[in-house]
């Protein structure tokens, strides 16, 4: 779901991802875009008979209407996304449109929106995938969350170290997905009427009804079913990055992909029922009974199961690329943390990243990645921004009037009561089942969003001075000014420190906190052989605690300075470029500046010394 | 397990801890030193009976002689520790006795015991807990890894805010166990053998044996239910604590103890052969089924179970005060990473407490939180340790040879070669099960810790300066020195810092990258307001990142620099005091400092601007 996400949120494309990567021609394109769309065919089909299983063997007969229902959903949402495609060549997304064309609570609605839904894109696929493989390899069951946690770690670690998934490597999986589902559903149905072969179903099909027809049941199915839809607005988010014309090249990607999910979707649930596969809480999907009834143990069906899994995961990796970049324009909006406006060394968004990972194994450990019970949280987030994008379009439309802006407007229109309505449905049918969930979210994020924003201008207007003030600015200034330098030993890079804080200021005095008197009188001897005016302070800590004694000492040294005096803490470090060296050292000096800049008006500076690998170790320990 | 680990492993006591407790008297010191040993009757005997039901009936009657083989071990146990209580009146533990007498590896293989130990007995008490719960409210058996990592994370929580183990309250529910464990032996004999109530089992005792006897499987059995004694290393750590005599109360405990360990796991034994208790895999446990048929639902039952659940949280708890005390001692010895010896804001040690944490959740989803699956992980690490401190306690008698020292060596000898045998034991007939796990583990941890002392010893050399070379040392330098200060706008923050930097040099440049062209202009117009000779340099970004060009400039000034010349990079920080709003900001600061100090020869200052609450918001944004 929601590749290139990206690009609409920020409006403009990302420079060096465009230099880096060729635009797409068509059939990379609809690999790239497919993703996450044509995923869902893994559970959606399933997700729909779990609810209709209750009439027996009618079920798959209304699975059949059912599917072609979300289908026709399918193509009020192709055309509705054609006309955004049309509207904002350089990429529109729900949070941009309705931000922009309704408000600001809109925008952050929508926002929030996507927020929930790249969390259970990667909490949802990463589940169907190994509900997939462990179809084929039932040992695996047992080790189901460790299993997909292990896959959310994996897709975490290649993304912070920053992968390109507009390699042209990432069109082969979903090539092999998309023939061999589309091998299975014709050679299925030549199996079944021209061959004649109706294999026996793996699991009795109830033939009972425990439950009568209704509205509402075909209602509940139909909202089962619209997880299949996430992800068709992807395409309208990568306009610009299509080969020139670009629209055009995007507007038959759309069609086609449509048509690929009215094949392969359809096609599937077709199967379902002559195949008679039953949906089963821990057993084999669906789409597993359907390939082994049609291929037996045969290679086509590993192939089936592997590449189902492939494409989820690649479903599951375009969340690490739309979620960094939605945070990190909500971010610099100021309706998010500002860590998450940072890019990494490897020009990953760490943060957003990081935290898309912990969430959402959050949600596979408390759901036990039990694809069922994710689902209904699944579609309700993303058409709320559906729902939104599309009035915000209507808006657009009526504002901008350029030529045709009135068609353009009843077909999003149309996009908009249609979402809004399944918007509705889905809700009202899932609430008890986990839509409330998300129902109590949005909201909390929404305020969080406000308080964040409201934090970030109270900051701002507290900071800012005035174009007047600014002239009156004194940058001739010379303070008063104490430097102190704790040191636990006398070392070349405790030396180093105290040259520095010497040659900064006039007024220089080392600190030192003893946890041991032996350690304490040596210091204070070899002190002596200095040649130096720089006063020693060393105070004996009977508790084995040194940053707290320390924090003290400092402290009311800076508490005895004059009015004006500036009091500069000089933290020596050491930094060792051994494998590993790092996460032994450094920590105390973390500490150190974080309480002082904390509490107290003192600057504080680290000075490093570099022990290099090459240098011979040079040893003058005393004997 | 390990209760007051603490002050062995120092040999000191701490200062602080010791003055703020109250001494020990006997009722009291027992009760805190029981809850490790007594809590394992939890599990002990369930496991043993997993071992020996394969006999049928004859199960029960091998289960009373496998636990009075493991109540002889205690006995053996009791009277050695005995003997480290006399050698080591100010508490003496494994990873010191076994380095001071027999050597660093020694030392180091009984403090990786140790540590093995101190995570599985949190992994298994608090699973061990979960399941007391379960038992009695089957519902929750859904979700038990969660309630298990809650259990750890609310544990971890109240550690790191430094809760106080030896306050009185945590007598309470030990002496509720003790007496409600006792009332259950008794009331259960007098119900089978006064009233002659004989309640159908809950479970059907399998009558067929399959599997015939044999020595080993008693030794099998045996190493099952070894982990009963885990803990009872624990008074002997803490004799200082002991009102005086504290060696005679020590003693006195030590027996009492060993007392009630042979009266409530003899008891509970016996019990489950009149009552007819079987093991279940994911079931209740037996001890809740032996309250249940003897109880049946009345409020003993629950008593029984949450005193249980309460007492396995508290032997939880001690690993909490053991282990961080353990990594601060191989932290001080240089054998594990320094930040172990770092005492946090509220003097308790951060990253013992969180690594400890950490991997034991890791355990606990691994092994899905199942006691039956960690318990042949568990006794091995503490065994080693055993075999290893009375080794040592072997050579120390015959190094000190004080008076009676033979008597104590042959005792010594004894526990030694009686644990080692265990050892053995354990170790073959759990090997397949786990204990190749540990096995594996020892030589890897001993291995690490090896390195890391080699690498802290490199740095001390590399970083010594001999006493005739600290006369040389020229402390009256004065560089020519460069300062950069890095912003984004001009405001309060900034213009400080800048201030600051032009009072400790006479050359300042101001750096600023800017991903927006239109706030470049803004800042450069305002620049030119400025009263300063300060250099402005600013730098367009078109890539939206902001951290990887400014060091690259700041790199590109600093490779400039004169031979000698020292560059400081000065970054103007704001600090807020509200609520939530550190964790809002400073974080670009964060990645400027670590990556400078790393790659370059640059001093990091951070200069502070604090946004007081109370102030009244001035601001002073241009319209």
């Amino acid at each position: 779901m929601f590749k290139k996400f990206a690009d609409i949120l920020i409006g403009e494309p990302l420079a060096n991802e465009q230099g880096a990567s060729e635009k797409y021609n068509i059939p990379f394109g609809l690999a790239i875009m497919a993703s996450d769309a044509i995923s869902s065919v893994a559970y959606a089909a399933q997700e729909i008979l779990f609810v209709l299983i209750v009439l027996g063997a009618t079920a798959y007969q209304w699975l059949t209407w059912t599917s072609f229902m979300i289908i026709g959903l399918l193509l009020i949402l192709t055309i509705s996304y054609i006309q955004i495609i049309r509207a904002y060549p350089q990429g529109g997304g729900a949070y941009k449109v309705a931000n922009e064309n309704i408000g600001v609570k809109a925008g952050l609605s929508a926002g929030a929106g996507l927020i929930i839904s790249y969390i259970l894109t990667v909490a949802v696929s990463a589940s169907a995938g190994a509900d997939a493989i462990i179809s084929a390899f039932s040992g695996l069951a047992e080790y189901k969350v460790i299993f997909v946690i292990t896959i959310i770690i994996i897709l975490t670690i290649l993304n912070l170290r920053g992968i390109s998934e507009s390699s042209k490597i990432f069109a082969i999986p979903t090539y092999i997905f998309i023939f061999s589902m589309m091998f299975m559903i014709l050679y299925g149905l030549f199996k079944y009427f021209v061959l004649k072969i109706h294999p026996e179903p793996m699991y009795a099909v109830p033939t009972k009804a425990t439950e009568s027809l209704s509205i509402f049941l075909i209602l509940r199915a139909f909202s089962s079913g619209c997880s299949a839809l996430t992800g068709v607005e992807a395409v309208s988010n990568s306009v610009p990055n299509f080969q020139e014309p670009s629209q055009k090249s995007a507007k038959t990607v759309m069609l086609l992909l449509a048509a690929l999910i009215f094949f392969i979707f359809g096609g599937t649930s077709v199967l379902a029922i002559f195949y008679n596969a039953v949906p089963i809480t821990n057993g084999p999907t669906v789409v597993s009974q359907i390939a082994y009834a049609i291929f037996n143990n045969g290679i086509m069906y590993y192939v089936i199961q592997f590449s189902t899994a492939v494409i989820l995961l690649m479903a599951c990796n375009t969340a690490y690329t739309g979620f960094p970049m939605l945070m990190y324009i909500v971010g610099k909006d100021g309706f998010a943390p500002r860590q998450f406006t940072i890019r990494g060394k490897r020009l990953s968004f760490s943060y957003g990243i990081i935290a898309l990972s912990v969430v959402a194994c959050i949600l596979v450990i408390i759901f036990k990645a039990d694809t069922h019970r994710l689902i209904p949280l699944y579609a309700i987030g993303v058409f709320i921004s559906f729902t939104l994008g599309q009035f915000g379009m209507v808006n657009h439309w009526r504002k901008e009037r350029e030529e045709g802006w009135l068609k353009s407007a009843v077909i999003n229109g149309i996009g908009a009561l249609v979402t809004l309505l399944t918007t509705i449905i889905i809700l009202v049918e899932k609430f008890s089942e986990g839509a409330f969930i998300v129902a109590i979210l949005i909201p909390i994020i929404i305020l969080i969003q406000l308080r964040i924003k409201a934090h970030y201008d109270r900051i701002a207007c507290r900071l800012s001075i005035s174009q007047l003030n600014l002239k009156k600015v004194n940058l001739k200034i010379k303070y008063k000014h104490t430097v102190i330098v704790p040191i636990a030993s006398l070392n070349k890079a405790t030396i180093g420190a105290l040259q520095y804080a010497q040659s900064i200021s006039d007024s220089v005095i080392a600190i030192n906190i003893s946890t041991d008197k032996e350690a304490q009188e040596k210091l204070k001897n070899r002190w002596s052989e200095l040649d130096t005016d720089i006063q020693l302070v060393t105070k004996y800590s009977p508790f084995r605690a040194v940053v707290t004694p320390l924090l003290k000492n400092i402290e009311r040294i800076a508490d005895g300075a004059a009015q004006g005096e500036k009091i500069t803490v000089i933290v020596p470090q050491f930094v060792t470029h051994e494998r590993f060296g790092e996460i032994l050292h450094n920590h105390t000096s973390f500490f150190i500046r974080e309480t002082l800049l904390r509490n107290d008006d003192i600057i504080v500076s680290t000075y490093p010394y570099h022990l290099e690998d090459e240098e011979e170790a040079v040893c003058e320990l005393d004997k």
